[in-house]
């Protein structure tokens, strides 16, 4: 029996908060800086663009020579290398727009022969010109610390000339699978209470997606000696992952464990399937313990470990990559429970979805998880949710 | 002028009709298969569990020993090796239920002293019993061809004992930067009318988030020579992106190289910005040229180039990364063009979203990209949409 079942969001609150973001950072070319955090605020050397350009393929002037142009009257001006009264130059996109000019007038309202030029319209000045620091202007921010840089801020960056930009480390992420059960996977043959180990596996494969560099520990047996052992070696990380042992059976000493070896502060949470998660901190590094279960586990990754790499990591808060769909059965939840139900979602029509909730039964079953593509979460109070109800669906990276 | 412009839907369509899904497939590791497409559909080569497990744990029982127990009137059993009339056996969660046994009671419904066990709760057969293949059947199809491998995906394989998988390839794909205004990088002055190459690496580092293998070409001045010995020089990829060079000015050659080699397709697109976008196709394969105006460029990355690379790499269609938000002030677009307007997030409250519109000038303003958060796509029947309504915005990725 747990002594008591702490809330979901109040579990991961005590959690987050007992976290540190790291310091720490590294230098990388930008090229390679793609999903990073940026770790400091980066200020523009330059001005982008750094001299007036031509916004159109046309003829550079002096506004005020066109004063009265149209349709049927155009201005005749001629070209020349400097414009100035009555002389305008030849630009295209992009090109400088000569001192003495103000305006571009548009190819397409022109009429070339000769040296000559006709105008055919009126326009105002700075028409058709990008000032110098129209995009980006010496001395402006142009990234905040903290925001995860994306191919487009990349590109801003490699438009000032900057070549590397320092980033937040990637957080290291010790996993350990514990269970006596667990068998490597290069393992040929099964004997009868043996099982692959996967839990371990899948929880590397989502800590490097996430963005955490990982290290896969060997199985641990159900020995406490061996697991402190372990977790003792994981120690040089900033975040400790254990899989297995965590309920409250004969076999179950990680909990007991890691308050051994620091403070234990959640045992047992409202979470539905992963009841049998707990938490601690071992001098200063976060603990997620996550049960053995396969989706219990992955509950747990998604519950605690994810937000926990992320704030140790420096990541901002995203939105979950979710979908509204018409709930196509009723689904029942466990009251004073955080239901994560597993949904496979259809398109009946392009752009509507139905979720289909899987006729799941226990936390123990992986490939009820392998066939969802997301979780309909229902909260605490609520006894489910009906057939025919939108509901959102947090897709499963 | 365009000749025609091209609705953006109908463009697009046209363009990935003329595309095949690359027929090749590369056999990977499962631990370096994470977001892979499998290029076969994989079938269980055995159960999983491959003995019945116990879910529980407690003692294997003949559920008809347990008739008639209840809170005040326990059955007494015997502990034994082998479970039979009148005799239980010790399991724990994950190990074997013995031969004779047919359910499991669990531990906290027991009192167990010397060799005997009381058990307090009548249980029915099968009661904590993980038949064999409760998880996954012998034969059953575990992964659809086409899907895509996530982590709990892998998991799956890997109980089953798979070590290897079948994956489709990356495809490969070319990125010309053309402009004679364009300066690599590392170089460290620019003259008047000189910019930092920038769309060819925002490219790059897009094509390869999206999954593609990008080779970054040199920067190739306004040429039609020139650009047509690059295009014959990527005709050993998939995908062909060439940036600049696609509208209608003098310097414009790409849609004219392009046609002249192959066919070109489409020029000028009811999207805004992108307008100049062309798609054409060079003995089979697809080019995508996009503006050389960046936001324009991004659009167009988007609209054609990510859609192509997803099905020629066998890549199932996603949910856009979609957030609900309400409009700050209202924003105006353009008739009969598909628009992308850049918004900003503010998350007011825990949860709500307010888009607001950037203040942005034009498609040449490459850091109102790096500034927004994503796009409010706004369809060509439609002017605008108001201040305080709900729209959809798609996250930059």
């Amino acid at each position: 029996m747990f002594k008591k079942i702490m809330n979901a969001d109040h579990a991961r609150e005590l959690f987050l908060k007992a976290l540190a973001p790291l310091t720490g950072y590294e230098l990388l070319p930008i090229e390679e800086s793609d999903g990073r955090i940026a770790a400091e605020e980066i200020i523009a050397g330059m001005d982008v663009p750094h001299y007036r350009r031509a916004a159109m393929d046309g003829f550079a002037v002096r506004a005020s020579d066109t004063l009265g142009a149209g349709g049927n009257s155009p201005v005749m001006l001629k070209l020349g290398k400097n414009v100035e009264k009555g002389v305008c130059g030849r630009v295209h996109t992009g090109s400088p727009v000569p001192e003495g000019a103000d305006a571009v007038v548009m190819l397409e309202d022109t009429v070339f022969h000769d040296s000559m030029v006709e105008i055919f319209t009126q326009i105002h000045p700075f028409k058709n010109v990008g000032e110098i620091g129209e995009d980006v202007q010496k001395g402006e921010t142009v990234i905040e610390e903290g925001h995860r840089l994306r191919p487009c801020d990349i590109a801003v960056l490699a438009s000032l000339g900057i070549e590397n930009v320092k980033v937040a480390k990637k957080p290291r992420v010790a996993i350990i699978p514990t269970g006596e059960e667990l068998v490597p996977r290069r393992k040929r043959t099964l004997r009868d209470g043996e099982v692959y180990e996967t839990n371990g596996l899948m929880a590397d494969l989502y800590i490097r997606k996430w963005g955490g560099i990982t290290r896969l520990h060997d199985i641990v047996t159900d020995d406490p000696a061996k697991i402190k052992e372990a977790i003792t070696s994981a120690l040089d990380t900033d975040l400790i992952i254990i899989s297995g042992g965590t309920s409250v059976g004969k076999r179950d000493y990680v909990p007991a464990v890691v308050g051994s070896m620091g403070e234990l502060l959640v045992h047992g949470v409202g979470i539905s399937p992963g009841k049998p998660s707990a938490i601690g901190m071992i001098n200063g590094k976060p603990v997620v313990c996550m049960p053995g279960y396969p989706v219990a586990g992955i509950v747990a990754l998604y519950w605690f470990a994810r937000p926990a790499l992320w704030k140790i990591g420096r990541v901002p808060d995203e939105p979950e990559k979710i979908v509204r769909a018409i709930l196509a059965e009723k689904i029942t939840s466990r009251t004073g429970y955080m239901t994560f139900t597993r949904v496979r979602l259809e398109t009946p029509h392009a752009g509507s979805y139905r979720a289909i909730p899987l006729a799941t039964s226990g936390a123990g079953i992986l490939s009820s998880v392998s066939k969802a593509d997301g979780f309909v979460i229902i909260s605490e109070n609520v006894e489910g949710r009906s057939a025919g109800e939108e509901v959102e669906v947090v897709l499963i990276d």
